[in-house]
């Protein structure tokens, strides 16, 4: 049941194929609905042929929020008093405030400066500024170019709807050989930007890519939405379902750089997520930064409310809104790297394998068995061997039925994959059997 | 409900009045008995008319202890070999230990000696000492004058009785919306010493006039007695009704100082008032020393007793014991001070306003809600705005039915009164409901 | 019932007797099995004369053991070129290898050397080996002997039998009050080596006389066996016995030398037995060392083991494993001494007097009682007379049926043997009363 090997679909070099991935959605202009993240979900599924497609309409309720109106955005220009093209959201579609609502109108420079946003720290980064929720337009260009605008008279050329029409996002369930559930989330509603947020679809889809290719005990449920409005869909649709089946999850998200791991944990902190992901970043990543749930800011925010309560914690890179790069055109392919993603691939297919592999166990037999007479103690010398048996040894002194195997890994002072491989090899010898759970 | 308003009662400057309550009850001899308690009962009667006298005859078994006689002092005076009065209780009511029998007898300086009780560390400060159950006379005086009394004969003279009287106390309770009561205890037996026992008093008759001037949920019990005599006779007196409706209690004592604040716990140290205190503290006075139940010393020794258990803490500024000038003529109205009373009245007062507004609450929406429609996001940006809209998140985000207003306050590391208002304000938009108790 | 008289059994220097007592026995060549083991039990009987004797046949199944045949040597020889005795077991009898089968056969010193065991980084050490369950034989030597063999034909002899025999052990049972058990297990079965393992049956026979020496709540078992094989088969004939019986217990091993005392818990690590250890450890040894269960290496193995879980810890001098001269021929009557014996039995000691001291008490009057009427308060100034009161005041504050000896005592912050007194002494004044278990 162990998942190690790789299914046909993954290459050689999954770091690679998600960067390529990562760089073939960059230039798309996604929001929360629209054309962009159709496109987007179109080739997730030349990825994953079984993404299933769903949608929701304009104005429907769901929970405190209305589905906002679909954003079709067609241009965005600002022409200067030369009639030069200023700013040309076909050079980045940073360039245009997310959801801006039609305009052509001129105005005077300092007319127009209540639409123009930059960062004065930052220079030479377009930021990212969206307003689904209040009817504005704007653009968003370098602060080195504006302030380099002259007075004058501007045109502002902003070709967009903001009709009825639905909301986007897709789910895969992969099924395992029980109903219980590992849910993975991510989202798929931000413009040409990579670290926050193309590495989270691309890890997520390799992922499911791994997890089709061996067999499974759980059932996985990957769900690809709009941050915020989209995982309120997703609970609001799915939350009886979710609260009895989901037994740990993650929100994947800002996934690709090659900075430090960072941690965020459930509402709770005490979750199965929680307690892998402590495992397996204090094994593989002890540098890591636990965050507090206090310094949420994304999806976790919902998954973890009040009344839903999913175990969902996020093993990230350099978390949203820590980095200097985040929501500007700096987060882009180049902080964004095939090692980095690769990293955050393995330590959370790292975290899926100690889950899959969790249980309780207990000796078969009374005292301490005779391991010599089953060819258990090395029989010449090797490396390590001394300590594989003195794990051995702590595996049935500390198999009593009440440790799972986090806990039983961290007892020893063990990785919970190697302890993994010795409990396998005591149940093979009818030493060690689980705990029905 | 927020008691924030004074009554007519209570001045401009309630520091400055508590410390004028200190100075008129400063001269009066009291002692755990007798006409100086009765006295001093009737000048708080006059600041709260509802205060209700209660006594209990010489006698009376109460526990495991009897109520003693009642003592009479008229007169305490030692005569020198040449006729001159060495030591008049007229000067200063320590002079005579207290519940001294009566006495006229000549005698040599050596016998006097062994009568005799000063502080060799403290030569200039006349100690105060007691003997309330065994039979002694004696006097007090600084250590300076001790040494410089001539040999001779001398003639000790205490004019006093002690005969089958009462013992006296008060009490007055202040109903609210509930049964469930604050317990509030202060002692009114010593004589003329300031910060132990005078501000007690006075603090806890300007809570009383402050909890009086405004609507509230609980009912307030303040209890003004002689210190462990006392409180036994309260116990024996109210066990059941206390033990069933108290909520949480402070023992008032040692208030009047400028000095650090110290923290008494009860004997559990878990109850309401030990977290209330604790956060109050840690907030507003974040230097405050915390003693050990180990070094406890006053009433809270009676009422966490195993079988008492009230959750009785102790908020001081210097402790009983711990300050040079603690039972001696030392402890006067200079070291005791309208702003250190003020100090304590606040810090009461906090916690008093901490207890009123605790609950427990859950959110009426499921995920977030959105804030921005309700106009709870700052449409300007304000001081501190972000602050405050991320705390309102915090309190939704945790309002999950289990955490009262302290935890709540802890969790998101901001002060309970100031949570109180963002739950206030989310429960007037309800989006949060308190759950029933 | 406190046990602080020696029976006249016990002498007025019992760590010069428990060396004795080493001494005699230090020549024997016990093994797991056979003459040696029989010898030193009939050496242990003088001492215990209740001691009951039992066997068990080789070939018998022990949980996942089988009982080893009984091995018997008589002579170990190694012959050198020049036919000079280059080895003889008549020198040492830690020069055999344990458990070796019989051998007559020449050999050249390459072929000879593959049955040689010494240690290079001790060339002065005779080391300590045995083959119970894998047939071999073999000398061992120092290494600085090994190194100067000269090439030639040596005659290896070794006169021993493997035949279907018995396996012995003894065990001691001393009835208390009570039918629960304390628990008292060491083993029998090294050959001439004193620390490990000698000073555990000679500490055991002493605790045993002492204990027989006055009346006892607790019904003490006292076990001699050998190692590994003997526990697990005392196990197997008394499991539900010893797992309903046994309140406390020690595994006593390692306990004659003089250096630092050494705690090894149980594999809980909250058993009464871990509790009053770390309390007399912390008092009377502070400087001891703390070891995890992960380096435990005698019966704990078998008596912690899942589905055992007997209270056993072990509270040593030097740890096995964790000293020089463990296991090899310096390990010897000089290592341990008269005062390391004393030392360990004196601790031991007190663990059972706590033991038998523990309880729960409450309080019989409400509030504090009155001390001074029962002359509880001292009347004349006494050295630690201030603590003395200080400590009975917080036994009463914290008696409330709740707390157990060592709880009290670490509340409190006093020695458990001191705070029994105090409890004693409450007790016959009527003030406390116990809590019937």
């Amino acid at each position: 049941m162990a998942m190690t090997t790789h299914s046909p679909m993954i290459g050689d070099n999954p770091g690679q194929e998600m960067h390529d991935l990562v760089r073939t959605l960059f230039p798309i202009c996604r929001s929360i609905t629209g054309p962009g993240i159709r496109e987007t979900l179109d080739i997730l599924t030349q990825h994953l042929p079984s993404l299933r497609r769903h949608q929701i309409a304009s104005g429907e309720q769901v929970f405190d929020w209305t589905v906002p109106p679909e954003w079709h955005i067609r241009s965005a220009k600002l022409i200067g008093p030369d009639g030069e093209v200023v700013v040309n959201m076909d050079d980045n579609n940073l360039h245009v405030v997310g959801y801006s609502i039609p305009v052509d109108r001129e105005l005077s420079l300092s007319e127009l400066q209540e639409h123009l946003y930059s960062l004065p720290d930052q220079p030479d980064a377009i930021p990212y500024v969206t307003s689904y929720y209040n009817r504005r337009w704007g653009f968003c260009l370098k602060h080195a170019q504006r302030k380099a605008l002259k007075p004058g008279t501007y045109r502002a050329m902003i070709d967009s709807d903001l009709i009825a029409g639905k909301l986007d996002y897709a789910d895969l369930v992969i099924p395992g050989e029980t109903e219980e559930e590992i849910f993975l989330s991510t989202y798929v509603c931000h413009p040409s930007m990579a670290n926050n947020e193309l590495s989270g679809p691309a890890v997520a889809t390799w992922l499911a890519k791994w997890v089709n290719s061996a067999p499974r005990r759980y059932t996985y449920r990957f769900v690809f939405i709009p941050e915020t409005i989209g995982s309120l869909v997703y609970i609001s649709r799915h939350l009886d379902h979710l609260r009895s089946r989901v037994k740990a999850g993650f929100n994947i998200s800002c996934v690709g750089d090659e900075r430090v791991y960072s941690f965020m944990p459930s509402r709770k902190g005490d979750s199965l997520s929680d307690r892998v992901a402590g495992h397996v970043l204090s094994n593989h990543a002890p540098s890591h930064i636990k965050y507090s749930f206090l310094e949420r800011g994304s999806d976790e925010r919902q998954y973890c409310a009040p009344g839903v309560d999913l175990p969902v914690a996020s093993i990230m890179r350099s978390k949203y809104g820590e980095y200097p790069e985040y929501h500007t055109s700096l987060d882009d392919l180049e902080l964004v790297t095939p090692r980095g993603l690769q990293g955050s691939y393995d330590v959370l297919r790292k975290c899926l394998r100690v889950i899959e592999a969790n249980g309780k166990w207990q000796t078969t037999v009374i005292g301490e068995p005779q391991l010599g007479k089953r060819g258990l103690y090395p029989t010449v010398s090797i490396p390590n061997g001394a300590r594989k048996v003195r794990n051995l040894m702590h595996v049935l002194a500390y198999c009593d039925g009440t440790r799972d195997l986090i806990e039983l890994a961290e007892t020893i002072g063990a990785d919970a994959l190697e302890v993994a491989d010795l409990v396998d090899q005591l149940v093979t010898h009818n030493l060690l059997q689980r705990v029905i759970r």
